[in-house]
């Protein structure tokens, strides 16, 4: 399997990036050779220095870079020779199986929706995050803001995504989805929660568990929860800021040390036909690797197959 | 000025109801009168062992009580000598000038609006909720749940309704109005979002700041944020579990302390015509001290008064 990654996505990058194509190599057992993309020039230096196994990566120059703040779909036009134009390129022409990027993240979705196909059957590709929990595993949430509006046979569609993803790549034998809502009981909440209810209790491709409250969001009631994109996001955003408070407040604690992005690194993009995984602008080294990882075990489990099948069956 | 106390409503009532009645005589210099609505017989032993001031309190006796998980409008309805409908009974006739309870929150809600009106001009009430900030001063979210689903100009009202809670009991002088949203820049969240950006923004009777996310919410960016209550009602409980898992982990910090909904003790009921406080179910002294405190506030203040005008004015 090759595993493309741009070098030159997030604040930290290149530097990072090789320090995270380092500790993969270093850390993990893998036969898949990684697909460096980006400015050669730059990477030569860091590639040399970091004394990387030359036979598990080849360099991809990519000429220009989209900066974070850069307008998406003009700096995807525009920059055809960007790192992601050319990740997305090359992950369309089937000469890497996934693309990873921790760089401008409205970038990665307009290319992701431009360059590779929504898998057949499914109606709004979503973003996922992890979820620590106490337990030391971890949940699914989703979508986390690509959606942001959605109908109840989205929440429906995202809880199988979710659930084919906790499975597959978290390992949970038969994840439980909840429905992230504002009530214990059935008929509670906003009117797209009540409508999806019952659809996601029919819905024979899931374990629903019923709905799930924002104080249940990290614990181990439901392994994948759904909601619509804008819920997610502040949830998401919420979670992050408090890990920050921690932090700066001096506080060590093992549990939240775990709300630090770092530890899953990315968000996959779930629903289209190739995994495409989303780092954070502030992507270190462990995020590079965990991102890699994330990619590889993807390709692994076959999980876009299992996708596919999943609603092809439908 | 009579505040009406419902000694019954909560887990540890009346026990703590009476705890933090003596609490405020205590420690609060006022003139209120407070009316102690709950079983004489339960209450009788317990205010004796208090030994308060008996000036400063009336018993008004209510032989029943609406338990925690009973239907909302069924128990109104049929326990019409329970202290919530007693209540509200007095507040509606002017024996009370303002109402709390820490029990059936449902009961609450109906009460609230099946006995007293919406201030004209108001159309949807909402109930709010203090969000603790680094720099020791409280934010305040609202809607937190009353209102699943909103419109535009409900966001719109919410903030005005906000700001002048912010401004009367909390002491903002020119509150700064953030709108709940996935995005900085104008234009971007959900259609709700996206369409109650510019009536925010050209309200004249608020200072809108724009949007704020959710890793905003805890920072000092804006003093009133707007949301709908789905989005609401999952972020003061995903704060809340917060609180409870730093506990839970033995995590001592002041300000996570200060999550602690005993510290600001309940969630009032903003744009109907009298004061209204809906405590915590599991209420301690403290909650039901800083409750009697609010309601105090809220009448000193004269907001309701305030708000009257700001809505007729328009």
């Amino acid at each position: 399997m090759r595993i493309g990654l741009d070098m030159m996505g997030g604040d930290y990058a290149p530097g990072e990036a090789v320090k995270g194509v380092k500790l993969f190599f270093d850390t993990v057992t893998s036969d898949a050779h990684l697909v460096l993309i980006g400015d050669e020039a730059a990477l030569k230096p860091l590639l040399e220095e970091a004394q990387l196994d030359v036979s598990r990566y080849t360099v991809v120059h990519a000429s220009q870079v989209i900066g974070m703040n850069e307008h998406p779909t003009r700096a995807l036009k525009e920059k055809q020779q960007s790192s992601i134009a050319i990740g997305f390129y090359l992950l369309q022409h089937k000469k890497i199986d996934a693309f990873i990027s921790a760089g401008n993240t409205g970038a990665m979705m307009v290319g992701t929706f431009y360059s590779i196909k929504a898998i057949e059957g499914v109606q709004r590709p979503t973003i996922a995050t992890l979820v620590p929990r106490e337990n030391g595993t971890y949940g699914l949430l989703l979508d986390v803001g690509l959606n942001a509006d959605c109908k109840p046979e989205n929440l429906v569609q995202f809880a199988i995504l979710g659930s084919l993803y906790s499975k597959h790549i978290l390992n949970e034998a038969t994840p439980r989805v909840g429905l992230l809502n504002i009530g214990e009981e059935e008929g509670k909440g906003n009117l797209l929660a009540q409508a999806a209810y019952p659809m996601l209790k029919d819905e024979t491709r899931i374990h629903f568990v019923g709905n799930v409250e924002g104080r249940d969001i990290f614990t181990d009631k439901s392994d994948v929860i759904v909601c619509e994109g804008f819920t997610g996001n502040i949830v998401l955003k919420m979670a992050e800021s408090f890990h920050e408070i921690a932090r700066r407040r001096g506080i060590d604690d093992e549990y939240i040390d775990r709300f630090d992005f770092e530890y899953y690194g990315g968000t996959p993009v779930l629903g289209v036909s190739e995994p495409v995984i989303i780092g954070h602008g502030i992507s270190h080294q462990r995020a590079f690797k965990n991102m890699i990882g994330v990619a590889e075990r993807m390709l692994e489990t076959q999980l876009l197959e299992k996708i596919k099948e999943s609603f092809i069956a439908k």
